[in-house]
């Protein structure tokens, strides 16, 4: 079990940013990544198709014998968890919502936090819940911020461009007139976002402290595989990437999310 | 026949932009409207997911028995429409790129015609091939414009974030000291497009003639009723929404796009 790979389930490229934080904590795991890149986007699909998404890619995920699973994806993380915990028994799995609202509950003094994410999982208000679950003192003010997934996915992470739209989400947020009742802590609730982090930390400002989802999420994967004793001790990790559709965008694309090249014939074509 | 409903397939909500012209022009008419919402976009996917699912979305429509099926979608039409044609073979199936190609050949003096469209439109290679097909002294400048659909679907229509992403994307086309090798026309070829009709208008400048596909079709469609004697001599109009998935979102955004509320119990939710 210990040699098993880790699966990691994203309705597309945005996962990779997951991916990457996962293979830098865990570089001796081995990793299978499935991005749904057939039905992506899930953050405007209804909680019922996203959970029926989502069981389909983790049966698939489970035919590779992983010994832990991670819904990279926050919508499928939002809505589909306790469902794809109830069909996956027998192997941890790793949602990126939980771990992100420990991070934000820890880290914000004054309660107040901010989330942005898609539709779906701003709807469903998985973060609202999980935050205030962990601090009954909090205040989250959460809101949809679509158009960062098309900006990364089109690589204007900088830029005059990204930077308006990080305004037009951001200032409403963080008002500055507002003084303490502004929220100092600032969630990055959709596996694209960290791909904008600097503009978005730019248009927040200085006193707003960023968790990245991904991050805290690779650091929960590492603390439970070594509290379960599901650790690789040794070995040089590795990577399987599995996409539903358009594998050559996939490269493209993920390889900006992944921080190194992605060749189209490193990508397996499955189907769900 | 004559009563009959003319079946209108889109992937999305984008093709209400069609459905409105569709309506202008031919006001007796009923329609019915499916809505993939399940599997948008269509834009970043394969050809062959493209073809399949517009497949299963027309047999869908072919049972409301439909007098004439427009493929509202851009890419649809652009990758799929020779295998929709094939399998409905029984009444007229017509797309949005011959339309748009037959208006930009005839509107442009110069012969040098810029497109904007979605990735999948714009490699495939459907609009070029179909104004050459027309024009062959045509040369054709043909881009992806992916962040106008996430603009229109937010309501981002206009303002400073519509008109700096319009400046990137046209800027480059319609260089001020390009002179006379500049685009004297432009086919907005994505059905998102007519939205940001005038912020395109303006970043693109006085000189250069806009053809919106969704004009030409619904002109093209009437015609051909006319032609094959299948236009509706009396009634009153009627339209029936269908959508896969999210049917709130769909009227949501839907009636912007329509120019007239939606109510979330007029879209029938249906399953491909």
């Amino acid at each position: 079990m210990k040699n098993s790979p880790i699966g990691v389930f994203d309705s597309g490229v945005g996962g990779l940013t997951v991916l990457k934080a996962l293979m830098a904590q865990l570089p001796r795991e081995r990793f299978v990544y499935l991005g749904d890149t057939a039905r992506l986007p899930y953050g405007t699909k209804s909680p019922q198709t996203v959970v029926r998404y989502a069981l389909q890619a983790v049966r698939k995920l489970t035919e590779y014998r992983v010994k832990c699973l991670v819904l990279a994806c926050n919508t499928a993380s939002a809505v589909g968890l306790p469902a794809v915990s109830d069909e996956v028994r027998d192997v941890p799995v790793i949602g990126v919502i939980e771990p992100g609202a420990e991070a934000a509950a820890l880290a914000s003094r004054s309660g107040h936090i901010a989330v942005i994410a898609t539709e779906g999982t701003v709807r469903g208000g998985a973060y609202q819940d999980a935050i205030v679950r962990r601090r009954s003192d909090a205040r989250v003010s959460a809101v949809p911020a679509p158009l960062f997934v098309a900006l990364a996915e089109e690589g204007l992470c900088g830029g005059p461009i990204a930077q308006s739209v990080a305004r037009h989400y951001l200032e409403p947020l963080f008002d500055a007139g507002a003084g303490a009742s502004s929220p100092d802590t600032l969630v990055l609730g959709c596996t694209h976002f960290p791909m904008l982090a600097d503009t978005i930390r730019l248009a927040a400002g200085p006193d707003v402290g960023i968790v990245d989802s991904a991050e805290t999420t690779a650091l929960y994967v590492r603390r439970t595989l070594e509290r379960e004793n599901l650790a690789a001790r040794s070995g040089e990790g590795g990577l399987r990437l599995l996409a539903t559709d358009a594998v050559e965008r996939f490269a493209r694309i993920g390889g900006r999310f992944l921080e190194r090249p992605i060749r189209p014939d490193e990508v397996e074509l499955i189907d769900l």
